[in-house]
C-alpha cells in the first residue's frame, strides 16, 4: 500500500466546494482536514471573510490546501467543469435526491474517477438550500446522533475525506476501467434543463403558476441517470425537432 | 434503523479519554465530535486548562457530554475499570503494541461489548508517550497522508467515534432504504416508449430507414434508473402536450 498511503493528493479529479462559510477558522479546519487525507482542491464559494489570519492558524500549515484555493462567486461557477456533484447535508429533504451515506460516497468518488467531482459543504447554520441540493447527483449525509447531529464543517469534511481515503486505499489492487463514454457536465445539463423548460412552456405543459415543482421532478429525474454528453445531445436534438414543429 | 439511529447513547461502556489537553477549545470541540456520534463518557486527565469558556463555546451546546466529563490526575486513575484500552496515536513507534485502524477499532468496541472499554488520546503536540502506549491493549491508528498526519484532536475523535458507530449500525438488520415512490412496471415502460416513438416520428426526428437504434438508446438511458410510476406518467403527459401542440 505504500505508494498510495504516502501520496498527498490521492484524489486529483475531486474538490471540496464550501458554500458561503462565515468562519475565516472554520476554512482552516477544513484545509487541515483535507490534507490529513491527501486532498487538496478547495473552491470557496462566496466566503464571508477570506483571507484571514484565523484560516491559517487553524490550516496548522496545510500548505496544498492553502496552495490550492479558489474563490467564486457562484455555485454555478464553482460545478461548471462537473460531471459528478455530491452535497453533504444532515437534514432530511422532502424532494429526495439519492441519498447516499460518506462510505457509499467514498466508493461514488472511485466509480467516477473519469470524472470531476465537486463534494459541496453549505454555510455553517443553515447548510445547503433545498435549491442548492437539486442541483447534486446524490445527497451525502453522515450518520449522526439524530438528537445531536450538527458536526461542525470541518468535522463533516474530514469524515467524508476519511471515507474517500479508506475507499482508495480498499482498492488499490482492484484498479478497474470505466469503459462508458464521456459523462455531461454540468453546464451541459444546465443548458438541457434550460432548453426542456422553454419547450414545456411552448407546448403548454409547464404550469406557469407553479414551474419549479415540475423543473425540480424532471431534474431529480435526470439526475440520477447520469447522462452521457452524447445522450444529452441526443435529448437537445429532440427537444429542437419538437420546437420546429 | 430506527432504534439505534435515535440513541443518544450507543456505547454506554466506551469512555474516551484525553490525556493533558493544552487547549480547552479543543476539549469543547471533543464534546461536539462525540456527541454528534452517540459517545457520551468524557475522561481528563490532567487538562492544562479546564473549566473555560472556550470549552463551551466549541461543545456547541453538546449537553450529554458537557454532563457526563470526569477529571482525573493520572491516566491509571481513568483506566482502572477497564478491561479493554485503545491507545490512539499518528506516529510508529518502535515498541511494537498490535495495531489497528480506526474501522478496526470500532470491530473491536463491538466485540469487547462486555468490558469497559476505553479510547485514550494523548496531548496535542507530542501525543501518547511509548509508555503510554505500552498500557494499551492496541494502538490505534488513522491511514493519514505521511506527509500531513497531523489530524486536530478533535478530528482524530470524530472519526474513531464515526467508526464506532458505523460498527454499530452494520450490526442491525438491513431495513428497505428506499423511501420513494413506486416503481414503474415493464408495461409502463412499453406503453411510454411505444407513446415516446410515435411522438417522435409526428415530429420528424426518428430517422424512418433506422428507428430501432435511436430507441435503444433511449432505453438504455431510461433504464439505467428505475422510473417511477409518477415520473412515467409525468414524461406521458409531455408528450401528449407535445402531440397536442
Amino acid at each position: 500500500m505504500g505508494c498510495i498511503l504516502n501520496s498527498s493528493n490521492i484524489f486529483p479529479n475531486v474538490k471540496i466546494v464550501l458554500v458561503e462559510t462565515s468562519h475565516p477558522g472554520n476554512i482552516g479546519a477544513v484545509m487541515r482536514s483535507m490534507e490529513t487525507m491527501g486532498l487538496v482542491q478547495l473552491v470557496l464559494v462566496n466566503p464571508k471573510i477570506y483571507p484571514h489570519p484565523d484560516v491559517d492558524a487553524r490550516a496548522s500549515n496545510a500548505s496544498i490546501a492553502l496552495n490550492n484555493v479558489t474563490v467564486v462567486q457562484s455555485l454555478d461557477e464553482a460545478l461548471q467543469d462537473c460531471q459528478l456533484v455530491l452535497g453533504a447535508s444532515a437534514r432530511n429533504r422532502k424532494i429526495a435526491v439519492p441519498l447516499v451515506d460518506a462510505r457509499d460516497c467514498g466508493k461514488l468518488c472511485l466509480e467516477y474517477k473519469q470524472s470531476n467531482i465537486a463534494i459541496v459543504f453549505g454555510p455553517e447554520r443553515t447548510g445547503l438550500t433545498n435549491e442548492q441540493l437539486i442541483q447534486c447527483n446524490f445527497h451525502v449525509h453522515i450518520p449522526a446522533n439524530e438528537h445531536y447531529q450538527a458536526l461542525n464543517i470541518a468535522a463533516a469534511v474530514q469524515v467524508i475525506c476519511y471515507e474517500l481515503r479508506m475507499a482508495k486505499l480498499s482498492t488499490i489492487e482492484k484498479e478497474q476501467e470505466y469503459t462508458g463514454e464521456p459523462l455531461a457536465d454540468y453546464n451541459d445539463m444546465l443548458g438541457m434543463y434550460k432548453h426542456l423548460e422553454q419547450m414545456l412552456c411552448d407546448v403548454d405543459f409547464l404550469d406557469q403558476d407553479n414551474p419549479k415543482k415540475l423543473m425540480v421532478r424532471l431534474k431529480r429525474m435526470f439526475n440520477r441517470i447520469k447522462l452521457e454528453k452524447t445522450e444529452v445531445n441526443i435529448l437537445r436534438g429532440i427537444i429542437n425537432s419538437i420546437s420546429k414543429a
